[in-house]
This record gives C-alpha cells, sequence and structure tokens, in this order.
C-alpha cells in the first residue's frame, strides 16, 4: 500500500554539518532502505506527471539516477543520463555554468535528445537550482521540449524555484 | 511486451577507444533510452533472482545505480547506494581495494546492513569484478549474506567471474 508524503518525510534523516560546518543535510538513505516508501516516492512523482506525453526521463549523475531510472521504468520511457565531463563514451553535447566558486559542466550524448523530444528532469534535491537549470538548458538546446522538473524534495531556502521559473517543478515532499 | 536478450544485445553500441586507445567500449545508453528495453533487462534480472528472500538491494555508483534502484523498485525492496569516499552524510564502514594503479574504497552507511540480511548486488558490467568483490567484502563485514551478484552485460575476457566464485553470479546478457 502506497506510504503517504507525510509518513515518507519522517523517514528523511537530518544529518548536521554536512558536507560542510553549518550546514544539515536531508539524508534520504532511510527512506531508499524502506522497500514500500522508496516505491511509494515514485509512484507520487509518476502521479505528478500523469497525463503528459513524455518520451524520455533525463536525470544529472549520481543521485539523480536513483530516481530517474526508477521513474523511467515506473512509467514505461526511456533513459536519459546527464553525465559529469569524460564520463560517456559517445560524442556529448554539454552545457556549462557558474557554481559558488568556479564553474561546472553537465553532458549528454549527441544522440540522446532529438528535435520535439518531451523529456522530463529528475532529481532527488531542489536546492540552488544550478544543476537542473543547466540540464534544462542542455535539453533545450538539443530541441528538446521540458515536460518539468521532479525531485523528492527542496531546500526551500536557497531559491531554487527562482532558477527554473519557466518550468512546471513539483516536489514530492514540498516544504 | 518483454523483449528477449538477444533484442536487447542489439541495443548495446560500441564504442572504439574508450576510455582510452585499444579499448572498445561496450556503450549502454541506446538501451536506456529505449523504454520497453529498458524495463525488459530490469524484468529479466528479477526473473534471475525470484524466489530469493531478499531485503535489500546495494549497487555502486554512478552505474550501478541504474540498474539496482529500478530493480529494488520492481522487486519492493529497498535500496542501498554504494559509493565513493566523502559522499555520504552519515556516518559509513568502508573497503579498500587494489586497482591496477593505486587502490579505490567504497563507503555504505554504517545502519545500511544488519547481521543476516539477505543483500543482492548489482552493477550494470561485469569487468575485472573488483569493485563488485569489495562490495561483498563490505557488505559481508556488516554482517550481511550476499544473495547474489547481477550485472547487465559481462567483458568475459576479463575473467571477473574468478574474483566473485564464492557468489551467484548472473548476467542478462552473457558472452
Amino acid at each position: 500500500m502506497t506510504m503517504t508524503p507525510a509518513e515518507l518525510a519522517e523517514l528523511i534523516r537530518l544529518v548536521p554539518d554536512f558536507p560542510k560546518p553549518g550546514i544539515q543535510f536531508k539524508d534520504i538513505t532511510p527512506l531508499l532502505k524502506h522497500g514500500r516508501a522508496f516505491k511509494s516516492s515514485i509512484h507520487h512523482m509518476a502521479e505528478m506527471f500523469k497525463g503528459e506525453t513524455i518520451h524520455a526521463i533525463a536525470a544529472p549523475e549520481a543521485r539523480g539516477f536513483i530516481f530517474g531510472t526508477s521513474l523511467a521504468v515506473e512509467m514505461g520511457c526511456g533513459f536519459l543520463p546527464i553525465r559529469k565531463p569524460n564520463k560517456l563514451p559517445y560524442e556529448t553535447k554539454s552545457h556549462t555554468y557558474d557554481l559558488e566558486y568556479g564553474t561546472d559542466t553537465v553532458h549528454m550524448h549527441s544522440d540522446a535528445v532529438g528535435a520535439g523530444d518531451r523529456v522530463l528532469l529528475v532529481d532527488d534535491v531542489l536546492a540552488t537550482g544550478g544543476t537542473m537549470a543547466a540540464c534544462a538548458e542542455l535539453v533545450g538546446g538539443m530541441g528538446g521540449s521540458i515536460v518539468g522538473c521532479g525531485f523528492l524534495l527542496e531546500l526551500g531556502f536557497l531559491n531554487g524555484r527562482d532558477k527554473l521559473k519557466d518550468h512546471r517543478v513539483e516536489v514530492v515532499l514540498p516544504e
């Protein structure tokens, strides 16, 4: 039986001072370890985008793969990995974006997205939204149409929704 | 309708000279992009371990997450991420193993596996078997019992099965 978002929220563990002092990290591993909870979280994500035409789900490594691939199998559509530099074996397209200090780059295979493909983007946590916005730019630049951005949870104080304001944003466990 | 292993094998792309000259890389992304093929590969993995009592599926990042999480949702069991150093937020247990040059280390949360838990290990490709053997040592050291090791495909010439000879090894697309 599907667990409610309120029940799922109880399985998020707060870890103080990770990855650096003063940050309270929302650890999703107790939820993943609980088979019914994990399955329920995928069920809720699928429900949020039910009725949409979706050709593929794309997600950035590594934690995005956890929800992106499971959701793709649940919804019966393809999965497109978005990876850091030098990880994908074939020819890639990339998009570079600014971090607080320096830059980062996301890659996809150049044949991953065709013109007009409707792509759903997925990640575990909406933080600053920087990575997801870069993923959306990358998919859009390849001719894809963004169905929306789905997340398990969000860190509202980082205002990540601002960076994704041109897209539909759905969160299973909103703040 | 489920696709056969022979049909799935046609969706593996051979990429020459990746990650270094002389290596022919088996690229699984065309299979992942094909929704019915990806779902079929998960179905075949589930069939291979049907009838086993499985408490959780564990898989190493990043490509192991692709099959490990989807299979966990398909089989209704929990998922335990196995990660590189400094990625998991909570207290961890680790196992260090030898590479051709140097060493590598795999981590799991210290509360991920309990005594007697039956854990299925999953990864995309069986190459040298070094990473999977290290994962098995890690899970075993925490008191877990290894149900087996499941892979989508294998590179037979690397003799990875030798390193996993104490475990049941199943491959969806054996050579």
